[in-house]
């Protein structure tokens, strides 16, 4: 565990919390700040900063969770939706991991993240991101292959 | 599949994309109109609308392919983090579960989704909540034991 980390914290229970689901691996808890009530944070026992720092075998039981809790907060919340997302480093409060679970309305106010959005520049442009991104993809797989 | 799902149409290669992952249970491709260039799209080849709706045995493969992703983009885009997120019914463009993963950069201007934030009316607000969402959990978990 890091030196500070308010999440290791709140697992070692010397910072309080209000925790929702638990289970081997996770523990989910109201976020103190909420977007909106029932606004919950998903984290992994274990302190890895990032999503691809988590090692593969804690990825199934992690959003096993997920998508439970995502069900439990919305009907709890009679929600008609929800928000599910995760910030790797940029726009992260904590560096533990946490899965952010989000009880949504229609017409609640958050635009979410779909923004200024625009199309690629040109063909060329796609097709450079498309094997830019299927070489890091191959490498990544390689790298990982028992 | 529904009567048109663009998804299911990409799935079946009846509408162009640009795929990026491709695996069993899983396919990734360009946002055609994305936050930023190297915006991925991942989805089940299976038609389920919602993160609830996927069945829990296709859960691993489908997050084990989104950390995958995140690497990645992250990699191939020589981004800062990335975010990963799903909606779910609200805000939901296509009715076909898709992860969305997005290169990150520090002032990159993505607010994300933190936005107007607040804490509890009162600490028996935020307990009646996390109790709400406790017996959620409880009776899901219940019905969905083998």
């Amino acid at each position: 565990m890091p030196t500070s980390c308010a999440f290791c914290e709140i697992l070692l229970e010397t910072r309080e919390a209000y925790p929702v689901l638990e289970d081997a691996t996770s523990l989910a808890f109201l976020d103190h700040r909420p977007l909106f009530p029932g606004h919950c944070l998903l984290v992994p026992r274990e302190h890895y900063a990032t999503l691809g720092d988590l090692p593969p075998d804690l990825v199934p039981p992690l959003f096993l969770s997920a998508r439970l809790l995502a069900r439990a907060v919305e009907d709890a919340m009679n929600a008609e939706g929800t928000f599910v997302a995760l910030n790797n480093r940029v726009s992260q409060s904590v560096a533990h991991l946490h899965v952010h679970v989000v009880p949504r309305r229609k017409g609640d106010g958050l635009r979410g993240f779909f923004w200024p959005r625009q199309p690629y520049v040109s063909l060329e442009a796609m097709r450079e991101v498309q094997a830019n991104i299927q070489t890091a993809v191959s490498r990544l797989r390689s790298e990982e292959a028992p």
